[in-house]
């Protein structure tokens, strides 16, 4: 049996984890970021985290074949940390101090193709070939499986689903453009798009279960409504549900995956959620009845899946 | 040297070249594609081509590697004809079929999948190992190349690029979703929304190049009012390579090929369209600083792109 180390650097965690080569997480711990910090004193933390987690798993370094690191950021395919706007690095050879630090191989991954890659191996797209998937936060998230391997693009610069225009001359995005389909379904935008609602109607439900506050309305909020059969909420969350599904359903007809992961915690709506986006992506996907497309499934690892899919980085390059 | 029989199934012609190793086309002919007829029928012209275009070349079956054919419809990795609208064909064995009366290997390939391998292999795109081809025409022919093999999609159902949502709740498009890309950026779209500007403008120079008759109004007719400084037209042109160059900077901040091939006749237009476009996408592009959109260009082999890439469907098979 051999043994990998994956490492997901997150703006709050640096998470580590011991994993098998069947991809079982033997022990995992985490440690605070201090995304201000310079790039030494992270990377400082980042090895004697790799020793604290082999020491609770009773193991040494020379028991582990490689280390995977997911980087919140751009990175190229023989190393380098191109840029990781959150953490202020730029041009960091991360491979090359990581390896040398520690005597063992290392891979580099951004972080979202990493939880895409432990969804895949681990998770609910567990022996599916390729996946789409797709998380719902402050942005919007993609990775791209495709043959069991990371597709980050091309020339590997990586794949940024959210900043497709889906609205031309529509809302402003976060990136600057108008449109992006980042600023019609991320969390961020649910959120913007409830108050907006809320504010055109005093009547709806939603304001008690805020306090009356806007300020508190979060992605949770118009699903409550709705469930509490206000017209306004289930007006909010077809709406967005519709958005979801129309720009889910132009990636996939071009993308053709086995199947659309979905995560983030709006998810945690369930088949709430999951049964109309569903129904949407096939109402809206191009000859639906000759290409059925994938099914949409929830995200089974939640934070697990950025390491276990770190860790799974060596096994998914030696795939033919 | 190896030699290669390339078959282009267009709507009008069947084209059919002799096409060596090194990506010349030695000798090609067309015959009228008769698409209204049985497929036994178009068959047979298929296989009577093979053998003219090998008599004007002085050779011989013996002589040729393998038979590629441009499909215009989704086709299986293994050789079936899953559906050609256009020609009335459903999971027609067109492999097997074309296989038993040559004795040859025969490879198929959708028809704008080839076309985009025929550019990178011999055309435009020469020398890259990953591509992305849009073709304006009636509709968007899209074609990915990676690592210099065509890319149908994960499952090989076929790429759309057409019909991601561009444009949500907008124009009614061919495929009955509202807003797709293609809806904006097709053609047919071009000459819509030249139609409409020239109703709401009857000064329009454009009013004068089609002798009043708006029913003849065509992809050049904007593009020429706007060089003789039709303020209508200019306005039309500017929308409409705007439309085409935020569409393609969202596809290219995912796919992130080293090159963009345009097709189809509004590109003939040349630098008054390209120049533009490449400074549209580039200001559309994600993150463009660090990453700098891929360069676009005019595809150069017209009509010969689809043979060419099919005969070298075989060769591209073989890459590693």
């Amino acid at each position: 049996m051999r043994y990998f180390i994956g490492i997901d650097i997150g703006g709050t965690n640096i998470a580590v984890g011991v994993v098998d080569e069947e991809k079982n997480m033997l022990k995992k711990l985490s440690v605070p970021t201090g995304a201000d910090r310079k790039a030494d004193a992270l990377i400082d933390d980042m090895v004697a985290s790799v020793r604290a987690v082999l020491e609770l798993a009773g193991m040494t370094l020379a028991d582990i074949s490689s280390i995977g690191i997911g980087v919140p950021g751009a990175v190229t395919q023989d190393g380098n940390v191109i840029q990781a706007v959150n953490l202020g690095w730029k041009n960091l050879p991360l491979q090359e101090i990581m390896s040398s630090r520690l005597g063992l191989p290392v891979y580099l991954g951004n972080d979202a193709d990493c939880a895409a890659l432990g969804e895949v191996v681990a998770g609910s797209g567990a022996n599916c070939n390729s996946a789409l998937m797709i998380t719902l936060g402050t942005g919007i998230g993609g990775g791209f499986i495709v043959n069991g391997k990371i597709f980050s693009g091309c020339t590997g610069q990586g794949t940024e689903p959210g900043h497709f225009t889906f609205c031309y001359g529509g809302e402003l995005c976060g990136c600057g453009k108008r449109g992006c389909f980042e600023a019609y379904t991320s969390a961020t935008a649910l959120i913007r798009q409830t108050r907006r609602a809320m504010e055109k109607n005093p009547d709806s439900k939603m304001w008690a279960l805020v306090d009356g506050d806007i300020d508190k309305v979060n992605g949770k909020v118009p699903f409550d409504a709705a469930k509490l059969d206000d017209g306004t909420a289930r007006a909010v969350v077809a709406q967005y549900i519709d958005y979801l599904a129309m720009g889910i359903a132009g990636i996939v007809d071009t993308f053709r995956p086995e199947l659309v992961i979905m995560g983030g915690g709006i998810c945690n709506q369930g088949d709430y959620l999951m049964i109309p986006l569903n129904e949407g992506i096939r109402k809206y996907s191009f000859a639906a009845d000759e290409f059925p497309p994938p099914p949409a499934v929830r995200a089974t690892l939640g934070n697990d899946a950025g390491i276990i899919g770190a860790a799974a980085l060596q096994m998914s390059m030696e795939k033919k």
